[in-house]
Order: C-alpha cells, then structure tokens, then sequence
C-alpha cells in the first residue's frame, strides 16, 4: 500500500480580530503533530456547532491542549496513525469528536474518539454525527437514564442536537415532546418522530406537557436554555424527574424555586462534553458505536443536514446558526 | 404468652390553634387501628424533629392516610400484629420511622419501617435514630453516593440530621467537613468526628472547603439551608460533586448562578423521605439493619441525645428545637 502523501502545510479557519469583531479567515498553518493513541486524519467535513460561536466570541476557550482552531466534529480518511494505536488503520474513513481544530485539511484526534462511517452516509453527513450524537447519549441515556416508555422533553427541538435527540429517544422507546420557535419547526419536529411539539412562543410549554401527560410530567428533559427554563423545567418535571443542563442559551443566572426539587425528588444535572476525559469519550463512543451506529446503518435514524457550505465560508456558516432559522445541522465542506 | 392489654384511648399530642397561635395540646384519642401490613406499637419515646415544627406551623401537612398528630419516629414494644406481619412478634422491641403519630401512647406502624433495638440503646435514645438516619443513609449514601476516600460537607453539623450525618460518613471512609454557627458547635462537631468545622458566621464555607482540600471542593454536600446557599455549594463542590437538599431552612427561592453546573458536571438533587411509598422505607431499613446497626450495636456510631422531656412539654421541645442551641436531638419520653 502506498503511504499517503502528506504536504508541510495545510489550510484551516482562523479567529482573527477586525477591530472589535472576531472574524473567521482561511489561512495556512502546520500540519499538525500525532503523539501517543493519536491519528492524522485528513478532513473532507466539519460539523458547525454553537460552541464553535461561543469560542469566537471569546467565552469558550479551548480547554488546555486543544487546538486553537475551531470545530468539534469532523470526517475524513486517517492518513497517519501513532505507533501505539491498533484499532484504525490509514486509509480508514472515521468520523470523530474532537476538542478543536475540525475546521481545516488535517486534525490529530484521539484513535479513541473515532467511528466508522455508518453505512451509506458520506463523509459530509457523517460530519455532523459526533457532537450531537455524543452530548445525546451521554447526557439523556448515560446521565438522565432515559428508560423505554417514559416521556422525554427536548428544548430547541430542531437544532441539531435536537434533531438528534428527538430521533434517538424515539428510537429507544420513549414518548418524545419537542418545543420549538415557530410552527414549521413544530412540524419539522413531529417529521422527525416528534409525539407532541410545543411552539413555545405561543403556548406554555410547563402546561402543555402536563395536560399531554396527564398532569404527570415529563420523566427526562434536555435542555440548553437554562435561565427562567430552570424553574420551569422543574414545574414540567414528572415525579423522580432527570433534567440536564447542556447550555444557557437564556444565560446561566436565574431567581429559581427549588421546591419541586425536594417535592417530586427531582435531579438536576449539568454537564459540557469538551473538557471531559478521552476515556470518558471512548465509553460514549463504544456505547454508540454498538447501540446507534447500526441504527444509522438501516436507515432507523438519519443525521439531518440544513445546509453544506465550503470551509472558506465559516463565517457565514456562523451567520446561519446565529440566526437560528436552520433545522439540523451545518456542515462545512473541506477542499 | 399473655397479650397485652390495649386501652380503647390513648394521650396524645394535638395541634389547636389559641388565636392565631399554634399550640401543642396533650389529649385523649382513640388507639390507632392496624392495617395489613402493620403493628400496633407501645411508644415509649418520640423523636422531635425540625418538621414537626413546619407542620404545626401549617408548612408541612400530613400526607394522605397518615395521622393528624405530629411525631416522625418512635420507638416502644409491639402490642398487636396485623395478620399478614411475619417478621414481628407482639413483645419486640422496635424503633420506627413513621408518616406521623409519634407523640402518643400508641402508633400503627408498617412493619417495614421498623427496625430493632440497636444493643445497648434504651428506648429513648433508640426513638431518636430513624429520622436521621434513614434520611442520611438515603440522600448521602444512596442517592449522593459518598465514597471511601472522598470529601463530605455536611452544613448544620450539631442539627439531628447533622451529628448523624458526620457520624456515618466518617464511620464510611470520607473526609468530614461540617458547618455550624458557633465555635462550641464546631467544637461538638470535631468531637463527633468532624475532621474540619467551619463557623459559618465568621468564615466563608466556601473558601474554608477549597483551602481544605487543596481546592479540589466537596464530592458530596448535603444541605438543609438553601437560599443563597444553593450557589455557594456549587462553588464549593468538587468536579462531579453530588449535592442533596433536604430542606430549605433559609428558603426554597434564589437567584442562583448554575454555571458550575456544567463546567464542574455536578449532580443536585433533592428529596423528602415522609411522602416516599413504604417499599422504598423498606428498602433504606434493609440497608440500615445490615450497615449501619452493627456499627451502633458495638459503639462505633452514638446517638447524641441534647434533652429529653415528658409528652406533656411537647411544646417546650419545640421551642429547642426553635431556639437552635441543641447539639443532636430532643427525645419526648412517653408515660
């Protein structure tokens, strides 16, 4: 087999400053450098998420070690492996979550956090899996322990983790009520296997999961809104509800009543998946690699991809989820 | 054997109002009856704790099926058997965690939810065990899940719940760190074995705990304060810490900031044990008896009696226990 060329250089997204303003702009940097249980890969997509806006907005910055450059998922093919790694080989085609640096030619990402790319989807779709599908299950199944029969709640259920959420619940067994901005979305969601959505602009969502559970509540809810959603989580939370924190898109501050905590036995849990371990990953991705690949492979489940742009256009990529009208993911296409 | 004789009445303590004022009367009533499942015990002491003042304040209202009169635990000698109970006889001496109906001559019990006399103890200071344990073994050991090794911070150290709670976490391998209002009280909690007490009106808890532990933070917290406390646990609280609140001595609302939350992957969870079904009392007795009885039978952990009165001076218990001077627990003795 011949042994993949590998230039000196390789183009990749930078945070620059136009005055004031971060900007993304496409530069040359290294290649960067493989060490121990490590792969190159050579990119061809990289998911867009909203911590990647969150990180050129200066408030999540990359954990110590991680890449400067943006992007949290990617796929490709391995052109390089470590000595140590024995699991992939060069020439696999992975997709995996990494800490930084999806968006560009080449990442040095932990062998441990890699998958293979589910059958029949191409390396752009497979592209947008890792981030979603790693925060889902980690947090609903692993944390939340969302059992077959119980009812789950997703906020911002056409984003792209809950695209992801509202197919993998449904899949696994449970009553799914999604709450979204618009009625389209609300439809979008119940295109997705959605039971139930909730247009949260115009209904009040602690009522209507009641009155779509018979005043008992949802068992599980996932939720990146936090602020004033923090009590009203609690008050649309069944008995012994598990609901988990994953973002503030509301902010993190808010005059909150815990009284239903200690009345209904409620646990509340927060987590960012970044900053976590590499064996913490690897058992999420075993988990998904034996539970949710084969999913992915008959069909069962499909990644949801809003719109493909040319990694030269990460900013107006950026543009797109800022302004929040998309469903599903935004993946960036790497020349 | 010759049955026991059972009156038709009992005295007992009753809630009346005097204007507007809740007062603790003793009265006549009738004797309980026992249901399946059920024994029909002698009381001989009550344990007084922080919600039977709730309650007669009106806060904290018996749960359907349990009885009008205030007391959450007993201990006497069983006087009557429901047909189906197996594992008691009439002549047993127990200790119970019940529903309400402590502060009486007689109380139906599930038989569930009693346990034997620790060797050694008498009635009274037996009476005063089940509240607190059963709600320190199942918020820190069952839901929190303290470890060997790790570092527990208990707030109100010289409380009921407290003098039990630093007890049992160090007779299990943690670090105590307990909290208390005057340097007497913190004195009391290392004698306990505490192995730091904060006084918490002229230290910051939050900055004793991180200098105590190299920064690292408490791995499980167990709170009845709440309020403004809320956010300060969540500072002091270590990566993957586990917080339980129990009661909301300073309140169930606060603006609370949940940013550890995520960063720090904490667990909060809240629970009270009162409402919960009888198979879930069953089952913190099953691990009571086998745990944590030997550890009293021997010595190991003590019972920290502050004051015992007659049925009669229910009122002035109270005011103990309002007063807030008491280190462990006031026990009524029953005539």
């Amino acid at each position: 087999m011949t042994l993949p060329v590998i230039p000196d250089s390789m183009r990749a997204v930078e945070i620059k400053k136009d005055g004031d303003q971060p900007l993304l702009v496409t530069g040359k940097v290294p290649i960067p450098e493989i060490t121990t249980g490590e792969v190159l890969v050579r990119i061809r997509g990289a998911g867009v998420n909203r911590p990647d806006l969150m990180q050129v907005a200066g408030m999540y910055p990359p954990p110590p070690g991680a890449s400067e450059i943006p992007g949290l998922e990617l796929a490709g093919e391995i052109v390089a492996c470590a000595p140590d790694v024995t699991d992939w080989n060069v020439g696999d085609r992975v997709c995996a979550l990494v800490t930084g640096g999806g968006y560009a030619q080449y990442a040095a990402v932990p062998a441990a956090q890699c998958l293979p790319i589910p059958r029949g989807l191409g390396l752009i779709e497979a592209a947008g899996l890792p981030e979603t599908f790693f925060t889902v299950w980690h947090n609903v199944f692993d944390k939340a322990a969302l059992q077959n029969g119980e009812t789950f709640l997703v906020h911002g259920g056409t984003s792209g983790i809950g695209t992801t959420a509202i197919q993998l619940a449904k899949a696994f067994g449970a009553r799914v009520i999604a709450t979204a901005g618009t009625d389209e979305k609300c439809q979008a969601c119940c295109d997705l296997g959605a039971d139930i959505a909730i247009n949260y602009k115009t209904q009040d969502f602690v009522e209507e999961v009641k009155s779509a559970t018979d005043g008992k509540g949802a068992d599980v809810i996932l939720d990146m809104v936090a602020g004033d959603y923090v009590s009203r989580n609690f008050k649309a939370a069944a008995m012994e509800g598990r609901i988990v924190i994953i973002a503030f898109l509301n902010g993190p501050k808010a005059e909150t009543n815990f009284t239903p905590l200690l009345l209904k036995r409620l646990t509340l849990m927060g987590s960012t998946l970044r900053a976590q371990p590499i064996a913490n990953k690897q058992a999420i991705a075993n988990q998904l690699r034996t539970k949710v690949w084969p999913l992915i492979d008959t069909g069962k489940i499909r990644p949801v991809i809003f719109k493909t742009l040319p990694l030269a256009e990460a900013q107006a990529a950026h543009d797109i989820l800022r302004g929040g009208a998309h469903v599903g993911k935004v993946v960036l296409e790497v020349p």
